[in-house]
């Protein structure tokens, strides 16, 4: 399956009709949505999104989307990958992602860092029309963007001095991973000379915040590393942009204008200016919907630092929506997203009885901070599901209980075997629920499909997420 | 020595006199000059920033630069690294430069392939002031901006519609190697479907094409490669700006709104707005001089298609200073240069006496182009350097004639060796004067310096160099 692929049952009856697919998709009632996608700790987004194309592209009535309506309804009429739009973005490259998983021993497609972008027309009957002809059918232009979650989580930045976000990244080192992560460059900002900056020190000290940094992501799986682009340069690798990093505030007199701080202070704002607001202004400010992936069993199997971590991530992805009163964002202009969608992922890791358990977590730790805020016609949802599912859930007697175990081909392996994860907990764990060895996930391999060519992907509730996201553009 | 050297002369003189750097430095006589450096058929440039901004950190009366007046005269007082003023702009690492190339077994530092800035500080004498106080000191900020010589090649495609620019590709295409090279390319675009563009089929083509230009820059050393960005992407790799390449004229026909070519030109025409004109504005169009290096030697020995591409290379970026008639540059916003430095670099690698030839050489090269444009205002001049000398020239027998040797320590060698380079013709060889082997250019190692903290780099003509370039705002 490449991204050529023609309108599958649309193409006979365009023939038949005598007209060119460029006609038909340039009717009236077509429209655009941008859709973006992005993830906390390695959560999964560029499977997520080529298993999501990959659903579309093949969706039929018998294709296993029963909540997904349009196609349950039998009013989806086709779709293929199109020109995408903007041409400065990369493109999600759909073609190369599916080809791992679809070989004879597939394998996972390698993962992206970037901003990249695809765009699919989805022709659909429109529910009003359903008794007419399809030349009546309408277009649904769908634009994925696919952008680090780092980025999103820069955004709160915007409505902070560089002293108060200094305080805030000061606050966190108070509590360990990030306390012991953080000491080789808390010291050296102890014994620095502040008057008078000096560019090798000064690109030694964001060097090791940096390197502070990237240990939390790699080590630690944690995700509120602000600046992003630190930990994600492109090409601004080595520009005074990302060379300063948080100061403590030693007083007036350690400001002078040639001072360490107020240099560094220079490049904060100008990191916000020429980053930040940069990538609100041409691409956040123009999405309509965003969905944020959490590997929360990773978060939950890493133990309560890195659970806490998220939780703080996702309520500082939150604070992006909330129509407060000081808001810097909602002074410059209004984002168009108005449903937020949040997905636990890999939910076939764990077994089927235990999937209700990690969405009603996922709730409660995603509603408290959205019930607390005042949104403006953001309707904000959270959901357990499986781009694609590597396991099956069976049932096993294991010393006179019944137990369910998950069984699949462990990363790495060749054969399947049955695992019993841990049961998952429906509501916060406490402290002393931090038992050690009380979650025993593990990662797998693609599942190995029969007929690769001819079926689609397992998955587990991606055509309810579609749904939520597109259910009521496609009626 | 790292960039954080104060200023030694001055140093004493400040302590006493109870001022601060700060204060020194933003009297109002202070003026900022941006040199930009850049290269064709990789040039040295990395070690002729590396050269010059070391030179004029060890600049004293006995340091080796006669021909620098400003040093020579004994009103240069010193010289400092400071912040660089772009935000945005990847830093010119000269610690890390200068690093290698002073060691106990010099080596050479790593070549970059991206744009990057360094600020220097000179502090110097007015002439009209010589016999008044150094308070009356003025200090010139020079700003050496670093940048891919493919990226001034490119400039010339703003005067240019698509058309026009793939006819003049194609014609290039005419001739070896370029022939041969582009044959896979041309024969893609041969069997293309053109009528329906397809993004595979779209991103096949221009990846021959890319294929094509990388082949010209690392097999033949070839420096006309548009777009420059093909070769040196950097963030904008896969993305569709860099996902198009020249076509033929298929006629009216085949160049409907779908079509591969009405494709391909938006991407030419988006290219030339956003990399293109974007480089003009925030960079070329800031800069006050301008030097492009060029190793003619390696032209020269690579035979006459290559030699005959640094001509129209040349011609091609003197034609962006060149005063027209309908020229899109000077409508837009004349650029601020008004000196141009053509430079053959490592004129070192053959023998003292056939020095005068090389740079007569390149003048003949330049002075036609440059002679029959009209300038305005742009001084243009030639010169043949030496940034870091490795070798000396040995007069021995040989065969009973006296013949000049260059001795030094071959690239990956550990012994000096002696070798006679060939002779340089002065003027433009005639097709019959591409014999095999008649030019013996080898590459050297960087020279052992007795005491590397003391002395400078030997060069030659370095001085020179310095006195065109800053020589009027240093008097």
């Amino acid at each position: 399956m490449t991204d050529t692929t023609p309108f599958a049952p649309l193409g006979m009856l365009l023939a038949s009709a005598q007209k060119t697919l460029t006609e038909w998709l340039h009717l009236a009632m077509d429209q655009t949505v941008r859709l973006a996608v992005t993830g906390l700790n390695q959560s999964g987004k560029t499977v997520f999104i080529t298993a999501l194309v990959h659903q579309l592209l093949h969706a039929r009535q018998d294709s296993g989307l029963p909540f997904f309506e349009c196609v349950s309804s039998n009013r989806f009429a086709g779709s293929r990958v199109m020109m995408q739009p903007d041409v400065d973005v990369s493109a999600f490259r759909y073609d190369q992602f599916i080809q791992p998983l679809t070989q004879q021993r597939p394998s996972w497609p390698t993962r992206t860092d970037e901003l990249s972008e695809i765009r699919l027309a989805i022709r659909f009957q429109p529910t009003g029309l359903i008794h007419r002809q399809l030349s009546d059918a309408s277009t649904l232009y769908l634009d994925i963007i696919d952008y680090p979650g780092e980025w999103l989580l820069d955004l709160p930045m915007l409505e902070l001095s560089y002293a108060e976000w200094s305080a805030q990244i000061f606050q966190s080192c108070m509590e360990e991973p990030r306390r012991t992560l953080s000491t080789e460059w808390r010291t050296l900002l102890q014994s620095m000379e502040m008057r008078k900056a000096d560019d090798a020190l000064l690109r030694q000290a964001s060097g090791l915040y940096t390197q502070f940094l990237m240990r939390c992501k790699l080590e630690y799986g944690l995700s509120l590393l602000q600046p992003g682009r630190f930990t994600v340069p492109g090409e601004l690798k080595g520009t005074p942009l990302l060379t300063f990093c948080p100061l403590p505030d030693c007083g007036e007199e350690s400001r002078g204008p040639e001072s360490v701080y107020s240099i560094m202070e220079e490049r904060f704002n100008a990191y916000k200016e020429r980053v930040v607001y940069r990538f609100y202004k041409d691409h956040f400010s123009r999405f309509d919907r965003q969905i944020v992936l959490i590997d929360l069993l990773k978060a939950l199997s890493k133990g309560p630092e890195n659970f806490s971590d998220m939780r703080v991530a996702l309520e500082s992805i939150l604070r992006n929506f909330h129509y407060g009163t000081s808001g810097l964002l909602s002074r410059l202009l209004w984002p168009k997203i108005d449903k937020l969608l949040f997905v636990a992922t890999k939910v076939d890791h764990v077994a089927a009885n235990q999937h209700h358990n990690l969405e009603r977590l996922l709730n409660r730790i995603v509603n408290k901070p959205a019930n607390d805020a005042i949104f403006q016609g953001v309707e904000v949802k959270t959901m357990a599901l499986s781009s694609v599912t590597c396991t099956r859930t069976v049932v096993r007697e294991h010393d006179g209980r019944r137990l369910s175990f998950v069984q699949g081909i462990p990363k790495g392996r060749n054969k399947e075997i049955l695992l019993f994860p841990g049961e998952i907990p429906e509501s916060l764990p406490r402290a002393e629920d931090w038992d050690a060895n009380r979650f025993n996930f593990m990662e797998f391999e693609p599942p190995r499909l029969i007929d690769p060519e001819a079926a689609t992907l397992p998955h587990i509730r991606l055509d309810q997420a579609l749904q939520f996201l597109l259910g009521d553009k496609l009626s």
